[in-house]
């Protein structure tokens, strides 16, 4: 199975999948057909088969997709069968939040270090983290051996902390600061801002 | 020009240019081309050319986009060039951020009033705003005409509120709650959701 050259547009709609199957897990629930799955998470039956098939064989016609398995199998396709450490820059509000956000264990995320600048911070607690200087990011995320990292911080800031992570080995960062990145062949950016995510809709009304 | 069938891709793309084309504006610069502000969002200048070519003729060969134009263009079309009142629900960490969020009024956008289910939080100030009863959600919605809300609270209650917004005449949600909505046709809804987008960026590493 070549899954080198998937589009992103189907790697992006996987993440939605996994998160609905392991609702319905949480609720008893062992099979589901790519109708019931898709009137889910608002996609057609057809598309998610299609989606599906780029990875493989999953269901059987006439008795549908069991669900650990297939939880399984876009765990690993998502390489979230394990626990990626993650770093938090900027303990604003948004960073706090997603510092303690209790969501992220079971899917495959430990937020594990959280850094700011202003120095009334520093040193603070959040959740069971102490605050540390982005003065030392560098060598603490490389030390730690961290791989991703979420910036919380303002715009005009965020393409030198985003140099500073990719020298400390970070190969993916979800961008929260209202700014595209800069960033090497190899480092993986996804945005969230929620003034693009409200234009998005807009358009449409 | 017919911009009824633009694909989803196309428009998802416009925020990012509008946004870039903001900053450059904001740093006093004038005109831009599709290669400069290729190389400032990640995406190629075919591919700008190609998205922008859906709306009409927006630059000249060899002297590129006027900066002003083309926002004053992209802010029509995304219908932002107006501003339009949104109401938060769930006023928890990210909620309150979001209330108070600065980003949003120079791009559309007024957080016009705020819900919550928790009896401490009902009367609290956020920003200017004092949190309202989710209880009279339908009513308060309806009466001050909110088409646009900011979903901020668990999942297991994302659903019911979500038909009651939607039963107070909103057409577009700003997902937070790590859900899919089920929502009638002609409502919009767009997800944000931390741990999705961290396993859009675990696939790749």
């Amino acid at each position: 199975m070549n899954t080198e050259n998937v589009p992103d547009i189907i790697v992006s709609r996987l993440p939605v999948y996994l998160r609905a199957l392991q609702h319905m897990a949480e609720n008893g629930i062992t099979t589901t057909s790519s109708q019931e799955l898709g009137d889910n998470v608002g996609i057609s039956a057809a598309q998610i088969r299609k989606d599906l098939s780029q990875f493989g064989e999953f269901g059987k016609q006439g008795t549908g997709y069991h669900i650990p398995f297939l939880i399984e199998r876009l765990s690993q396709i998502l390489k979230v069968d394990r626990s990626w450490d993650v770093a938090v820059v900027g303990m604003g509000e948004l960073g706090r939040a997603l510092a303690r956000y209790q969501g992220f264990s079971n899917r495959g995320f430990h937020v594990q270090m959280c850094f700011d600048s202003e120095p009334s911070k520093i040193g603070q607690h959040v959740g069971e983290m102490t605050v540390r200087d982005v003065k030392n990011i560098v060598k603490d995320v490389r030390e730690a051996g961290i791989k991703i990292a979420m910036l919380c911080i303002p715009a005009a800031a965020a393409q030198e902390v985003t140099d500073q992570l990719i020298e400390a080995g970070v190969q993916g960062i979800l961008n929260y600061a209202p700014v595209s990145l800069s960033v090497p062949e190899g480092v993986k950016v996804q945005y969230i801002d929620p003034a693009v995510g409200l234009q998005r809709i807009t358009y449409y009304l």
